[in-house]
């Protein structure tokens, strides 16, 4: 892990409102259902050191701290002012602290922007006279804030224990479940926390930068519901993720939760599948199950990352041996095929009857000396072939399953295991059917970071986190790429459409990706009879395509607009004519600049190619199977551009689908590298021309050798959508 | 719920072995290690009533109680003999206590047929022992045995509680760990727990149908690696499954999962989706995680079903409502619409802020009065329109979480939510984050039989199972069907192939489909230049495809043997001339019949029918969508045969790309009820067949009126496959 100080620390603007010197609680209360008594109870109990204004012009002290009538009265600028009064007051408040020097405030209020219209307004003239007064904002719409190790907790939330978790949820319930799950755990302890509520000011991104800066976090956990804005955070991600592991869940992923979702916070909770790409893409582990939030965290804080994916279980139960290896399979990891010496090794260590094959099943041998477990796992850690060890079974409650003297075997065990997680690379992970009754081996595993689970599926869900995390880490990292230049060609291209007011017609589009090497089918653009005479020529021999050409008539098919398989002069000349007739019968003002005639692609393995610009990632690359594959199974994948060419292998190998292009049914497989150089290019575009709006390389059909764009679509902005 | 009594009970043969009227303990020991202590103390600590004769020849007492030399000795027969000796010693004893009248042994030892030839010898001898001496047996390889409601218990595993959930599992760990979720959960207890081991003599099937009689089971939990006999285990879980809960994990899910299966316990695993689809046919809830085992078995034992799919959720937080809405929409459970009277009086009950739209979301107005939840559900629960109830959010943590005062009022809340379960035929599920720290008003919730998890995934586990389980009870009880009787063509086919020692050819495959109703393509078999002009006739004006007829040539066009698109009779001529000169070069010993001229079919939709006699299942019929879908996404259905309407009908509901039925990109939708008909039709033809061992219709061409079979094939068991 990147060292961090305290200096380091200092930077993050965030510093002053997370480990505030001192706080003002405008709104403090003696009655104990408001929010202001909780967060006075929260800091005093807590332990807070710094210096606790309460503000209340009713009350002479607030829980026996002396009160002030209102922030103007505070002797001291506090750094921080916690506001516990509703909407309305808010705005004026927050000018007030400006005034008075505060640089942040964390506002608890709901009845903002998410609740409409008049309440958006209320929360931009909140937003303007913080900008004005200098004062920072967390909220509003906020469930609170804590920094253990600093003492500070405005959520009264007991029995939590200062730890290396660092939570920024978007609600509270999932905080508080959290919480109880940590309690429960008993070993789990958490660093700052922050309910960035409706991120008026700051946001997602800001809270992830410092958590990646706090020294005391050393996993970053996310409960998302809505970016504020993605590109921002992904930027953030990527930066923290370099350092420290970033947790997701990103809340939404189906359309009845993401109905949900919005009626909630009012943020655009966007495609989740192309969510979670782009958070991979940067780094972040990403999990599906809100129940895996914690143990994901646990894990990560505690193991960081894994050298590889092949692991080895050490089993004392064949059934569980055979869940682990299915969920292991599942999970995308390997059991580690081990070397006959290290099968030696556990047979010389095991009875007869220990399947030595990975999982290595002890068959009764550790009944009456467990600690055994831990041999067998410090000789699987030391085959070379072993990325991880993952414990499966009964460890912990042998003393009670068999016998209390084995409790001293046990616990000698747990040392042992200690030691080999303190010295190997390789991430150890239990699994123990104990585990809910915490016995003292598994609580010395735990107080000395050797993560255990009381599920299967959770430890392996670990593991594979901890697997794509070291994936991630060991990639290549791809040299800063130059700014990407637009070609003379397609910049007329674009600047003439762009005058005309309308999009790249189809030969217009082919034009600027011919000129970024991207490779289409030759055409030719026919316009009268002598033109169609030269492709015939051009074509002679080749069965070719024709397509009407025209800004006015976006679905070609519909009206009558292409032919398919067409040879010779005659059946060209038809084909012309029809298309022409079709297309003004379809509509008869439509503008129409020819017809494009293409040589007929040869079969293929048919994928799309799109880039699009999301309303908060900014440009995002897709790719897909063509076909039904695309439309009803939805088997795609997104990058947010610009690509790195890892970034577009990635896209290829994530396809479910994607024995396609390694070649099924006797057919070849595709130039994968073509596809990567075409993805590559395409993600480059709307930073070469920022008036792209959307492109379509629908289809395109990949060939053993090199593909060929068949049919390409680019939207340009309308005037209104290009303003600055 | 099927009332049972106890006169039902004592019909099961298991009743004698499960719930004994006095039992030998052979191998009975005085050494706390040994698994014939173990059973001893077991015996004596549950409070066993029946007599109990521990033998072994080298002491007078096991933990105080006489002991006896051998079986011989034992002065009365016990219905029941525990074998606690090494796996080489037991064949005799079996055979002794057969002599000894002896009706049921259960034989823990391991090294029979799970550890290779040697083993399955031993296995084979002590099985013919104890069928000459009238013994039934449990095991051998067994983790034991316990019936809680009889005080019977073998496993000495403390902390059980008496209930009325039934495990049979073939790894002791996982009842193990079974027993301490439940231990933890502190409300949830067991009714009888077998541990099928080998499977020698008794085997799931005949554990299933114990369950199913004993009147203290309310649902029925396996985790399975391997059946002994598929078949008879899906007619004992449709039996069983028309009258109470029967859940199912079944491991070896990956193909990694499935070596680590087979080297433990030495069954077949068999195909994992096809299993699945197997089960849900007889009306078993499958558990795809380890994790769900347990809450799901607790859910259906209790609640045992929903009426339908609608369901609506009450939350205390925005945050959590997304996440069930997620889970709910994941687990094909829909968010129910509510009424406008029924959002009325949500309205009229909550503050301003609450959104009545479901998920509701009670917005704080439940902080000082948590009985409002219950309040709430109550109104939902009356709607027509809603089918289950789930409560989601921090109920029962709100006097920890707000103000210990509102204990008083939880707990009415949670009587409240007891009399609406109990008046309700919907079920009513609790997810409370402060599960964990079980807080009274949990208790008593899951003390009156309201399910309380800790997990919203879990939760909406149960709800699925409870939907899947209402839809199972509600379907359309299929009428029993008459034999299935073979046509007189295809017997007369089927018997002159088999004469010949060969399968059936493309047409006679097709003449035996067609036989049945199965809609085939016109078709000329092809032998001379006569017949060639015969075809050529026929089909005049159509494209047709021809293909070589050889029971020597099972790829077709590897051979060159295949030929599409042909119009006229030279073109029909050239290709018949070339087929033939293909195919001889392929094989110049192949027997060639003709070759086979069919119009080509038009476009349609392609899919794949097969039949297949699968080693433990029986007869199993496949269905899935043709091309990539089925070769690269496995996308394929599985039912046991005979298939009904109904069964059928699920096949094609249930592929992930079932769109494509219904057509897409413009295409119409196919005509599902011709395939209804073609998968019941071609189900029945291995009754009526019994020759038949695999059946292939691929491609089939549906069309939005009727389908087309392209292309078939039949294959007859060899002569020593067929022997009886």
């Amino acid at each position: 892990m990147k060292p961090f100080d305290d200096a380091c620390l200092e930077e993050s603007p965030l510093h002053a409102l997370l480990a505030p010197a001192s706080i003002a609680v405008i709104g403090a209360s003696n009655d104990p259902t408001k929010r202001g008594y909780k967060a006075m109870l929260g800091l005093i109990q807590g332990g807070y050191s710094g210096a606790v204004y309460p503000v209340n012009p009713k009350a002479d002290t607030i829980l026996g701290v002396r009160a002030w009538p209102d922030i103007k009265a505070v002797p001291k600028a506090p750094a921080l002012a916690l506001i516990c009064t509703p909407a309305a007051t808010v705005p004026a408040l927050i000018e007030a602290c400006g005034r008075r020097g505060v640089k942040g405030a964390i506002i608890l209020a709901s009845g903002f922007g998410e609740t409409g219209a008049a309440g958006a307004r209320l929360e931009r003239d909140m937003l303007s006279r913080a900008r004005a007064g200098g004062v920072r904002l967390i909220g509003p719409n906020t469930s609170g804030v804590f920094n253990l190790h600093y003492r500070f907790n405005l959520l009264a939330l007991d029995h939590l224990r200062a730890g290396d978790i660092g939570v920024v949820s978007q609600s509270g319930n999932m905080l508080l479940s959290l919480a109880l799950e940590a309690e429960h755990h008993g070993q789990v302890g958490f660093s700052t926390y922050v309910g960035p509520g409706n991120q008026s000011d700051l946001g997602f991104d800001d809270y992830l930068r410092y958590l990646g800066e706090d020294p005391h976090t050393r996993v970053a956990t996310l409960y998302v519901e809505g970016f504020r804005d993605g590109r921002a955070f992904l930027d953030a991600a990527r930066k923290v993720s370099a350092a420290k592991p970033v947790v997701v869940y990103k809340s939404g992923a189906t359309a009845q939760g993401q109905q949900s979702a919005s009626s909630h916070t009012g943020a655009l909770a966007g495609s989740y599948p192309m969510t979670v790409d782009l958070l991979r893409q940067a780094g972040v582990n990403v999990v599906p199950y809100s129940d895996d939030i914690l143990p994901v965290a646990e894990g990560l804080g505690q193991l960081q990352r894994s050298p590889g994916r092949r692991v080895a279980v050490i089993a004392d139960g064949g059934g569980q041996a055979t869940i682990a290896a299915d969920r292991l399979a599942e999970a995308g990891l390997e059991l580690a095929t081990l070397t006959a010496d290290c099968q030696a090794r556990l047979s010389a260590a095991l009875s007869a009857q220990a399947s030595t094959v990975n999982p290595v099943d002890v068959a009764g041998a550790t009944d009456a000396h467990p600690a055994l477990l831990a041999t067998c796992m410090a000789i699987v850690a030391a085959d070379p072939g072993v990325d991880a060890v993952l414990l499966v079974g009964m460890f912990g409650g042998y003393a009670r399953r068999f016998d209390e003297s084995l409790a001293d075997d046990e616990m000698r065990g747990a040392e042992t295991m200690v030691e080999l997680a303190g010295t190997a690379v390789k991430p150890v992970v239990v699994y123990s059917l104990y585990a809910p009754v915490k016995p003292p081996a598994l609580t010395r595993l735990r107080t000395a970071g050797v993560p255990v689970y009381a599920s299967i599926e959770k430890a392996v869900s670990v593991l594979a986190a901890l697997s794509e995390r070291g994936a991630y880490l060991d990639r290549p990292v791809p040299p800063a790429l130059p700014p990407a230049v637009p070609g003379s060609r397609g910049q007329a291209l674009v600047a003439g459409a762009r005058a005309k007011g309308r999009s790249l017609l189809e030969p217009e589009a082919k034009a600027l990706l011919a000129e970024h090497g991207i490779g289409v089918l030759d055409e030719r653009l026919v316009r009268d009879a002598d033109e169609l005479a030269d492709a015939a020529r051009v074509f002679a021999g080749t069965p070719v395509a024709m397509k009407v050409v025209s800004p006015d008539i976006i679905h070609k098919s519909d009206a009558g607009g292409v032919a398919l398989n067409l040879e010779g002069e005659a059946a060209l000349a038809e084909a012309y004519a029809g298309i022409l007739r079709s297309a003004r019968e379809y509509d008869s003002h439509a503008r129409i600049d020819g017809v494009l005639v293409t040589p007929m692609a040869p079969k293929g393995v048919e994928v799309i190619v799109g880039l699009m610009r999301d309303d908060t990632f900014g440009p995002v690359v897709m790719f897909g199977l063509g076909g039904v594959l695309v439309e009803v199974l939805e088997d795609v994948a997104f990058r947010a551009a610009p690509l790195s060419r890892e970034d577009a292998a990635g896209m290829l190998e994530q396809l479910k689908a994607r024995r396609v292009l390694d070649g099924v049914r006797g057919a070849p497989g595709v130039d994968k590298d073509a596809l990567i150089d075409l993805l590559v290019s395409v993600s480059r575009l709307m930073e070469a021309y920022p008036d792209i709006t959307e492109l379509d390389l629908n289809p395109v059909i990949a060939y053993p050798d090199g593909y060929a764009v068949v049919d390409a679509r680019i939207l340009l902005a309308t005037d209104e959508e290009s303003a600055p």
